[in-house]
């Protein structure tokens, strides 16, 4: 299982990158390959500066070994040895029309001490940070993970949107980071999926980020947009820098664990303001994203 | 005690802030006084946009009540009823060459089930953060932080500069947010020192900050710099975000507890920029201040 997921990121990893160099056209991913001392590794690639790509990372890595005392702590387990690997990305757009997109998924396995797998499970997910409030786009991006969700549990999309509308909220701020999508983890063989269903329903779900993505990137980046809304986006980006850093759990934990830094903090926006108290004018186009976010919706009936 | 001190930092509020808008002429503090539901409240006073001031905040607050659980926690005791106030400042200038700095100086006082005061301390100090490394400023900083330890204890400085360096540290990048100053806690009645003795050393501390800062300030200000020596600070000014939304105890508990938001997070810096693994040149300007940064030095022999 873990070479055929494996398999799957890298091969993912290359055709998302291809489809955002094309769209770009000005810039290309750099490739960053990094080694983990303890065993693993990784290929993180990024775009930075390009005209429709203002900063974009598209990471996997293959980490495996000793299980961190603060990750037995974390999973409540006595193993003590462990496997995981991972496609994240963060796509920052230039144009503030198109929103920031985010998505993971990920593959774990634990063994006991005969080196047996004692446990395993995937998690992941994607979601969207609009700075300006497209329904369409929204609902389409919702759309395609309700199909994904669909063709293999019913109850799924409902719990998994709720679930990414849970975790992706800036308390501090009583505002969510974006308009959801889906988050699910721990996803075990049970009754209902084998571990191999839950490979399938991943390998959708990853599958199913270009379709959910590229049509919005595509059809935004061609509008004008102004110095001002331009300004807003990078105040909202001021918002994502804020629940990474205060709340995602990921981000911490890799920060305080001696992660590989600079991978984990890819995600943080290229240029980004804070100004004291800010609030835009009533019922202007930049509060209508504020009470979307304040009070998060169901997008499809 | 508390009346003391408050009517300090009433009255240090107004002259820092008309300090710093003599200095800079182009922009001036907005104010605004909030409330805090379960008692007390603060006046935030803003300055946005001036040409030497980019961003500043000078707070006050005095709040009080009874201890939040989290409190009662972190301060590991029983008491119930609690009063705190001080002031809290954050300048980061426009101009590269200026540091950016930080200072706080805060009073505690506890109750007992009889409305006693059961424990009393003071807390603060003052740091500096440069983007461009002028030793002498540096080193005026320092000597004026330890002329004011000096007067009291000539174990201080080396003490609470220590603490500094300790505090201000972000592990994640393994190195310092600045080149430090002054960092004490709990400063309490003690065999050699009354609470008196702490006041007066606060008192000196407090209104050492306009001669250990202005002068720095005051002589950068007028100093050309390049876009790319621009773009240099609001690089580092990402660190600076990341100490405080990552490390900073004071702005964690704020935000997990439900403190005035705003006025917490007015310490984020104006415009920021994050770049992948941006290393400077070899032998330039800017990895001089990295290597400072990564080994803190002793500024005064």
């Amino acid at each position: 299982m873990k070479d055929k997921f494996y398999k799957h990121i890298v091969d993912l990893q290359k055709i998302i990158c291809s489809k955002f160099e094309k769209i770009d056209d000005s810039a290309v991913f750099n490739e960053d390959v990094w080694k983990r001392k303890e065993g693993g590794g990784g290929i993180t690639k990024i775009m930075e500066g390009g005209h429709v790509i203002e900063k974009g990372g598209v990471n996997i890595s293959k980490v495996y070994g000793k299980l961190p005392k603060s990750m037995q702590k974390q999973l409540n387990t006595n193993d003590k040895e462990f496997f995981a690997c991972g496609l994240s990305l963060v796509i920052h757009p230039m144009n503030p029309m198109i929103p920031t997109v985010h998505a993971n998924w990920r593959y774990f396995e634990m063994y006991d001490n005969k080196g047996n797998v004692s446990d395993s499970w995937f998690g992941g997910g994607l979601d969207l940070t609009p700075y300006y409030v497209f329904e369409d786009d929204i609902i389409h991006f919702h759309k395609i993970c309700k199909q994904t969700c669909d063709k293999y549990d019913i109850s799924f999309y409902k719990k998994f949107k709720q679930n990414c509308d849970d975790y992706f909220f800036n308390s501090h701020r009583k505002e969510a980071r974006g308009v959801g999508g889906l988050f699910f983890d721990y996803c075990k063989k049970n009754e209902k999926m084998t571990i191999e269903d839950w490979y399938n329903f991943i390998y959708d779900s990853s599958n199913s980020f270009i379709p959910s993505y590229i049509p919005l990137m595509e059809k935004r980046k061609i509008l004008d947009y102004t110095k001002s809304q331009k300004n807003w986006q990078e105040l909202r980006r001021g918002r994502y820098v804020e629940f990474n850093l205060v709340h995602d759990k990921g981000t911490l934990f890799g920060l305080k664990t001696n992660g590989r830094i600079e991978s984990i903090l890819m995600s943080l926006p290229p240029s980004v303001k804070w100004r004291y108290d800010y609030v835009p004018k009533k019922n202007s186009e930049e509060s209508k994203l504020i009470e979307i976010l304040t009070k998060p919706k169901n997008w499809i009936k």
